[in-house]
């Protein structure tokens, strides 16, 4: 079958790769209808994650189930489904407190390769939520984005408490914050402020249901947050970028009491504690556990309440998978879809 | 008067200071019956801190209300009081959310020299909250505890979310420390497992509810917290040292999903993000909102239901001061009362 390689930074490969196939008894197999470049992709494409080279890539899926181990109870053959981007039981003590992202037995699923015509899937029962039925082609983004980059936005979104009668601000104007101010409307959030300078992501921020724009980015970004709250700082903040710059400009953005959910992959950030503590603010983030959300989010997409899928900007064939993240690493793109 | 000055690092003197008086009609002037040093106390003494010398030092204190400014309301001359560490009207936005020690009106009490024999107490409606009567002499020290270290850890433990079913683990044997233990099995932990080497400490961890001890530190500390949790972590780890290893000892002995709740001071610590990202703990500490709790804790003291004021192993008078600093630093003693 054909898959994506990375062969070393920049070097984007779609070549023939082994078949997948059922390894162990709690596996399935499916053929891929959807995966998409990650933000989180660039960082060994641009060199500042090592990857043990050859390196499969892609980590969201949706697809059809072609072949199920024996032990797999809940997921059927032919069934249309959407996965995590970890692979995780569902049933241990940490997966039950709805951490499967962490999960006693967790796999990533980027080690397994999604940007492929088919893909295992460990864990099947607890890693993916089938639909309903098969999904019309135009729900296809949405069902995706799920997967990670919707999960990812809906989780910054509950770790930094979103909800009615709060002021949301969203640092990050990717395709994770903007579905996290999707999220955060979702969710119920009085204001919710997108930090953005970029026009056609502003735009997008509003359709996701943003009731103001800032921006401003560090200390000014801040201080127009004070400005909007009464010098308070917003109830909660979604960090979803993940430099030194966007977490302190999240803590600092947060008023006493107040949540940050951040949900960037901080490569060499150090937080300077005594921030933290004078900020008095919550903090908790992480690698979304996206499988606790599966079930609400493919509800919303399934009765059209949500469209996430508009974060993607560029469609192609997986054949086509290295323009893709060229045109995310320029920032041209939000989001890629690949097709297999 | 008679108060405590601090001249510069290891220089503590009880001089004569300028008597205190009403400046504001939110004001209270109260005769001090107990006052205390804290661990925090010793930053500035051990030179990690700088303030302007020479300083009034002390922000721990109960006494009797002897003046009252024209708009105190519900604080009444004769009345025994205890009060927060930070002087907060209690009535802004902040302060209704629980967060008094980030009032937007906040005065750190610390500026105006508790270790005293007088004190000015601002914002006294919002700062101080009266005994039932005036309480007998051996109530005092717990009493006095309410003030900022039983409140501080009290703060430790909620922040860590600390309660029925729990395993809660606390860093740091100190005085906070050893008052998270208490707050810890207050609020109904199933387990506490206080991280001590020093014997005294571990008897008084037990005392006030510790069930199980951890001798080892840092790394060793951490996997010894996970061989007590079937590999997870502890639910709920309460900070209360304020150094670069208790902080990552406590974030890397969460589960996944767990609380850390930190009140040490964090001088110079650098929290590397990374670390707090896959530990999908969520963090929580700053300076206590002692005000939120006072009610309560008073409550228990007063019903003689908890007895936090054991951590004072010495009492001095007030003149004296200089001998508890040096008892302090030197850890020959947890925490020293002074009476003026």
């Amino acid at each position: 079958m054909r898959g994506t390689v990375m062969y070393g930074p920049g070097d984007v490969r779609v070549e023939e790769r082994e078949e997948p196939r059922i390894l162990e008894p709690t596996d399935v197999v499916i053929r891929v209808s959807a995966a998409c470049v990650c933000g989180s992709d660039l960082w060994p494409y641009r060199g500042i994650e090592d990857l043990a080279w050859p390196a499969p890539m892609g980590h969201e899926y949706v697809g059809i189930v072609e072949e199920v181990g024996a032990e797999v109870e809940a997921i059927k053959l032919g069934q249309f489904v959407v996965g995590s981007f970890w692979g995780s039981d569902n049933t241990c003590e940490i997966c039950q407190a709805g951490y499967q992202s962490a999960c006693v037995n967790r796999i990533p699923m980027g080690s397994l390769g999604a940007q492929a015509e088919r893909l295992r899937i460990p864990f099947a029962d607890g890693t993916l939520v089938a639909t309903p039925e098969i999904p019309s082609d135009d729900l296809i983004p949405s069902l995706v984005s799920a997967s990670d980059v919707l999960g990812t936005g809906w989780f910054g979104a509950v770790a930094a408490e979103a909800g009615p009668g709060k002021t949301v601000a969203v640092v990050g104007d990717g395709a994770v914050g903007l579905l996290a101010v999707l999220a955060a409307t979702q969710l119920g959030a009085e204001r919710v402020i997108a930090m953005s300078r970029h026009e056609s992501r502003q735009r997008l921020a509003r359709e996701f249901g943003a009731t103001e724009i800032v921006e401003e980015r560090g200390d000014d970004g801040v201080e127009r947050i004070k400005e909007l709250t009464d010098g308070l700082g917003a109830h909660s903040v979604v960090e979803a970028v993940g430099t030194q710059e966007s977490m302190l400009q999240a803590i600092h953005a947060t008023r006493p009491g107040g949540h940050v959910g951040f949900v960037g992959v901080a490569h060499g950030v150090e937080l300077p504690a005594m921030d933290l503590f004078w900020s008095l603010a919550h903090l908790h983030g992480g690698p979304a556990p996206v499988r606790r959300f599966l079930p609400e989010l493919i509800d919303l997409i399934w009765n059209r309440q949500i469209n996430p899928g508009k974060v993607f900007d560029l469609e192609l064939p997986l054949d086509d998978a290295a323009a893709g993240y060229e045109a995310m690493d320029e920032r041209r793109a939000i989001k890629a879809l690949l097709r297999p």
